[in-house]
């Protein structure tokens, strides 16, 4: 079987085609000897998460997909693509493959590009929340600020919408809070990069196309594919 | 021309061979879509990178590569391949391209793979500097421990003898200082990654293919190379 | 109708009796003013929490439960009564009403009568996961560790065998972990309170008390039925 | 003899009625098997407690008092109901009897309620005190802000007044600071809990309620009251 | 009136001859500009301070000192030279004189010299209270431990004694701990630093001397005698 | 030879006159037991120290400095008069002479007089770069703030303007940032030190002048001249 690393999309809702953002951002992640990236999106999960309900919602969803599929040997790593992490530290007792959520990597990428990470998120959320989680990530001096767009499913539509509340947010995190890089608090946003980066002019990061990079990075180092096809590549 | 993304071995010394592991240990991250990876060895740099002064004077030979390299369009971004991140802070007052010090980004990584990392370094280093390093990214909290494995440059050349070392250290870090997740600290180990996760059960993590890894992310989001080329993709 | 704080057990099992153990480890917070304390067992709560993913299998239920009850103006506050403290921060988004979580508030409990707090469990977790419990809540300077008893069902049973391992838990936290308070990581253990104190020598803490102590007069205060009763009793 | 708790006001300050605000705002806590609540006031106290001064001033009073009335066996806990703590580190040394600060206990019971405490305080006092006493405590992080009333003794006395600067800071905290509970930082305030809790809509704290109900807790757990009078109801 | 800085011994005992050893370990302080320093022993002060309790008995006597002296033109700077720094912060809102409590000076000085401060007491104190105190200081990641050498005054007069219980003190904080610099956290022991330093082999800090040299510093800088003096120098 | 105790400048800059700024600034220090206080300019550090690059340029210099005067017996201690301390923790690894860097030293001195240290430096620096130092120094909850007066060389020369660029920053740190003392975060601005205390009412420290008051405090105790002259002194 071709190894796969799943990107796990913990929402069942599916109009807003999470899932294909996600796969679309992350098609370049392809090579000739790297594994496959698998999409999928929970059918038990709850219908969209934008509240810390939801996301307390999502994890025994999360939890039940990872048990299943860790016992597969072509499975070589899970990405929680769901920015509070939901199951993450649960999951990581069900097996011993790699489980990344995007929460975390995703702040602690930012965080080799940058001192001082301001995110972005989606939906409202209270700095209190946002403060637990990067309290429990124990980097909280080293976080800026976090701001939300608020804007609702239907919004969310509008990409000029989106991609003008975005930097608009970057630019105040920049501005106000002294922030020196940037990260999207969510899933799917990776089609915005670039145009946020290019206006704010700090380092802009999707947390789910470096957790991508990390799971592929750590599969590769366990199964030393990279010495082992180094050396055929010399002797062909 | 081609985009690339420079792993920098800032020591000058050649008969480490130590530019090469770290090429050998990069072979993986090649694809239709990425930007070559490229590895050099900073001639002015210091002879070997094993002191707090060394990495004090490779600083300079850094800066020096940086400032030269990064006026190129071509180049994408700088990994520094030595774990003291020497340069790697004033570096990005000299260019807005991405600078990654494996330092940062390995520790960083590995918190995104387990709660308490332990570090392994080849020299033998003091506790306070190893202490230093870790407060000032701001994550000394889940800082399990250090340990050096201690060979000299004559015994780094048999495997043999460093697995065995490194197994040792990252036992000893999982069961005396409670780590559960591992990290060398420093560049070109990545061939000792598999025997030693596989020796101490824990996640190991090369800090130069995380840095790599996180480069080409960043820059595939930069460069938005993602979505064009999917809808090219899609549209063949 | 008569106000009632609700002590909730999320666990559906039966046979641990722990419902009652902690009905009767309160019956003493009674008085003519009063709320009453009503202990409750969750029936679509996991079978038993003794795992990081027990835990979160409990919180929808015990979100669930909270969205119900928190309608009925009789309710006045909820403890929930597993130290992992389970959809305590989300239930605090579905009603104004107090939430309090047995973790949170005993940890916070504890650090009011001592500096240093040592934590006893009951089943085996991983340091890790205690960390990212205290380091959440912003204490992990005053957390001198955490050991478990590490008992199954069956001998949670025989009491002489509880308190002999807790009592040796605590001489440890004391003696190894300069520990100067102690508190008991989980739910109806206050029967075990007396003999622990008096064997180690230091303050020991029953979660559950305390959390709900704090509930009542919290509760009061909101009710300000202490100076309306003192009023009427001054006046008669 | 009756078991007993102290409740000390170590002000000799007799025109301003505190130890019966004290008295009264406690009333509710009784029943029939609770310890009786004993409010003090220190006759070799300072004249009021208002700067840093008199605090220092305040301790070697409580000490005296802890000293003598500590060797009674009636006596089960103490509370120093001054929210700067005077004596209550040194007093722990004279006794293994209970002793609990209104400052330290009032501060950890809101972080049970909230995330984010904010401090409304009565006499001026510097930004720096209020942030020497939460490092201290290690709970830096969870500090919103402090903001003092600032008014004299005169003013005091009009409830009005009263109430109205404290609705007022409690709402800077909740919105300049973005503190999520508040705690009264000062004794004898529990009268203005309600009008500032339902005015703000914010959890508000007064730390003489909850240190009381600490002491309770923690009294009825050492004498194992509650488990005895169980069995003895059970069987009437 | 010549200018003089006090160097304040709270313990009003004479038969330890702290004030002497104080005044002798810092004739050295003396020149051409320098202000006086002026050793003083509080007779108000309590008998002796190694306790918690003498530490608080120590504050209003202190208190009371500066509140007099301060008014005088001469005086330019109070050191506290007790290292629990009784009355320190009150005594700064009694007067804009700099007040400098050895505490705070010698941990902090030892911080400029090395990483990882080890302490080592006279009398024995709990690891709390010494971590009380240095967390207030925020400078908890940064001590090492600290290590009593438990002597009663009797045995403090055999210099031999003491020489050797530090220096052992001195090793394990070394060896132990990790400590690359000493502090001796108490008055008077300024004539032991050499044979520890030479022992040991780690700068060894008396606090009384850093708060002595920083007071004359900070004096100097306020009263500008530098300038002034040198311009005369120079014109001569 | 007469011991001595130098005072680098590491900038090669000449027209600047820093080197001579710091002799004048520190000309007090003299007595007649004291050692000789040397100021020096670095001729192959880079010139001038402005950027985050200047101070990596300048660690090589200092090292190589270090390296060669601490074989000679008379140099008793090296004050590195950077505010960045370039090289300060290599050298500690080249000599057991003591080593201080002006900024850390001037930072944990200022902690000392207040609570909360507001810097004030020259040049324009980045609040991340701030935050990397005083969170590597491990005091990052101890930092009000930082300004900078962003003046370049040629406006330096102008002391009027200097000196009101430097009150108007200290009143913000103090008005806005709760700043309670100040510190200079450069060499050779001892001169501005009683202007702007006078104005700003807070204590103002001179880096410079408090590691070279550390510096010989220190050096003294190793010497222990102090009691070989008192005793000398006492005996004539």
């Amino acid at each position: 079987m071709e190894p796969l690393i799943y990107i796990i999309n913990a929402s069942s809702r599916k109009d807003t085609g999470i899932t294909d953002d996600l796969a679309r951002s992350l098609l370049w992640l392809r090579g000739p000897n790297l594994p496959r990236i698998e999409c999928v999106t929970l059918e038990d999960g709850p219908n969209g998460i934008s509240t810390a309900r939801d996301s307390d919602d999502a994890a025994p969803a999360v939890l039940r997909f990872v048990e299943r599929e860790a016992q597969k040997s072509e499975v070589g790593a899970f990405v929680i693509a769901c920015f509070s992490d939901p199951g993450v530290h649960s999951a990581r007792e069900l097996t011993r493959k790699p489980i990344i959520g995007i929460g975390e990597a995703g702040i602690m990428a930012a965080l080799s590009f940058g001192d001082r990470v301001g995110t972005i998120g989606v939906s409202k959320s209270s700095p209190a929340a946002n403060e637990r989680f990067t309290r429990r990530l124990g980097v909280q001096e080293r976080v800026a600020g976090h701001l939300a767009i608020a804007l609702d499913y239907g919004q969310l539509k509008d990409e000029g919408v989106v991609t003008d509340r975005l930097i608009e947010a970057g630019r105040r995190l920049r501005d106000e809070y002294a922030a020196n890089v940037l990260v999207f608090a969510g899933a799917g946003m990776g089609r915005y990069v670039k145009a946020v980066q290019t206006a704010v002019s700090l380092p802009v990061v999707d947390p789910t196309q470096v957790a991508a990079g990390l799971a592929i990075a750590q599969f590769m180092q366990l199964h030393q594919y990279c010495v082992e096809r180094f050396d055929a590549h010399n002797r062909s």
